[in-house]
């Protein structure tokens, strides 16, 4: 896509969720949820979470789009988390993934696994649990390494070849969160810049960029879903850090940003103004 | 009741909850649960979110009030929900109901349609679930129409006569939450204005509004219960959103207008000044 | 310890845990858990909330510390908790109990009879509860008292011999929440002072106090760790108070000062100035 394509890409996606509302359900963790809630009210979209299999099954069967994030995994994850997953997949249903703590359980193990015949349309995670995935699902080589927790020990830069492969093999996007952002379809290779380190010092942030992904999976592409999500989360860090310049105050001031961004400036920002051909090439 | 009575009945909910600082347990979704007990503690009560059945049935038999609210439904809930709302009804304890969720799977379906036999003192919903509850119950005619996710469909209005069935059935209150708020014992009917747009875009209003009204059951009877909190929270959102234009550092603010409330302003603002014809009649 | 040791450890436990950002998993309730991730981040650690037996064995297998908070318990806790606290045993890894809503039911007290043998470095509770876990233990006599719910209905002062009583057991520390705070480690015996009244209008301060006790036990010993935290949030929510006169925004600026506080200021505030003498012969 040109600079100009995705540019009214991402205005069209703002706008239209603005205007349809769209509900996006998710089973997350519960650590977080309250988080990634606001903030899919916060851009537009609605929320529901759920847990229970025949609830997520019916829920996949009617919503638009839908968010897993594994979060704080449950012993009823078993069932509900594959077979959710299956009739997204059935029902060409896009769908975001959060493989947030990768390995840490067979239990998560055996579900990533199944999750690669289901094809998530968006898989967003930091550079460790991106590159975790392409290797258990051997897209690329596994040569070691290891995530400690929930936080990323690679950088974003280091998790660019398991992003591509992993695109390529769903067919959707990848987005691999840090410092900078790395957004591909696997053709379409954008580093995004902005937010702030504020936003590692309170907890969420990550599942929030992927609910909201889920919301902007209702009205537009993969690609351009995961790119507006990620501009609006830049925008709104960068913004509230030039005001706050403590967690709380800031994770305030981050949400009420994200409500109040408008097309034109996610058009305008979804890359580091000057540096087009760096941020494209990369 | 006439307005004065009702007026003075509110200031006396109020003041009482300021007093006794009482508790109300709950069982409710993991997603807002910080939300409700803030809420609570706002307005002078205390809480505690339980899951197991033994620990709610031994809460439900010396707590003075309970709440359920069904969001994030588990599998455990099959046992405890119906063994607490046994217990509860068995007490005589009031309780308050919020049937978030309704519809979603048949294990809610068979969880409220036990809770037909356990009477539940006030019912909080948005008009949808109030509806659709009402038909469950088979106290209103089934005519179609669906509950989306946890969000409201219907205009409050067209929840009117379904809420004054089910005020008649349990014998307590019903209130219907939207941009007015409807609150009836089945004789008494009010119209409640205030509050503000931006609690939509906050997750869990509803939910917390629920949780509050559990704890004026704790000295009020159900319908004072339910006007109280309902003008409450109208009054704390008119207020957050003359100050706050975006919903984050609303949410605070409300929290603290709940606070700082007195038993005066709720008494003066329970309907609009100047329609309490409308209101009153509605 | 004397008091320039003291100091001098505080200083120095700050200082780690900004430098290491150290990560210290939790087991704790639904309610409270953002909270106590956000508290936990604040000071400069790391957070991770985990319910599945495997993964919290084989987080306390490779964590520096963890957290252990009894919470909103699930069916799943009676085979997850007395494991886990037998691996953190096992392995000596120094961990914090929060023993919230002991007495609750027959699960509860079954577990908290367990950890017995598993010798939590940390207990952290209202008096209430200390109480209770120490005639639970049987280590002082139980002559009544009760607890309700999650609140405290004693005095500080009245769960002194049960603290130095737990301390002397475990071999650790053990911190009494109230109005002031009391910190053993069966030696030596702290009163602390500050925080605020408003703290008790926001759910889960006790419990992100935990969670930071075990952030700072992967770099001090338990009394020092306990101490360090407890002056932390004594410190955060008198300055808060000083700003803010209403729960949530002394919420949000309680954490905001959680992250900006120094080595220096907790050092120079591990008691009331002045009333060193009381603060440390209590």
């Amino acid at each position: 896509m040109t600079e100009t394509e995705i540019c009214s890409a991402l205005a069209q996606a703002v706008d239209a969720v603005h205007k349809k509302n769209p509900l996006a359900p998710s089973i997350t963790n519960t650590v977080t949820q309250d988080f990634v809630a606001n903030a899919q009210l916060a851009v537009g979209g609605s929320a529901a979470m759920l847990y229970l299999a025949d609830e997520c099954i019916q829920m996949a069967k009617v919503a638009p789009a839908f968010y897993i994030n594994m979060g704080t995994a449950m012993p009823f994850y078993a069932e509900t988390l594959p077979k959710t997953a299956q009739v997204l997949h059935e029902n060409k249903t896009p769908w975001a993934l959060d493989p947030v703590g990768i390995g840490l359980s067979n239990l998560r193990t055996d579900i990533l696994k199944q999750f690669k015949n289901f094809a998530p349309t968006i898989i967003r995670g930091n550079a460790s649990e991106i590159i975790a995935l392409a290797k258990l699902w051997g897209l690329i080589e596994d040569v070691g390494g290891q995530v400690r927790g929930v936080d990323a020990t690679e950088k974003v830069s280091s998790a660019k070849n398991a992003a591509i492969a992993l695109a390529k093999f769903t067919g959707g996007a990848v987005a691999v969160s840090g410092e900078e952002d790395f957004v591909t379809d696997g053709n379409d290779k954008i580093l995004c810049a902005g937010g702030s380190e504020l936003s590692t010092k309170i907890t969420g942030s990550g599942c929030a960029l992927g609910g909201i992904m889920a919301i902007y999976l209702t009205v537009a592409t993969p690609f351009i879903a995961a790119l507006t999500a990620t501009t609006m989360f830049n925008l709104a860090g960068t913004k509230a850090a030039a005001e706050f310049s403590a967690p709380a105050s800031f994770k305030v001031n981050f949400l009420d940003n994200l409500y109040e961004l408008t097309a034109q400036e996610v058009a305008e920002n979804f890359r580091v103004p000057g540096s087009f051909e760096k941020m494209f090439n990369f």
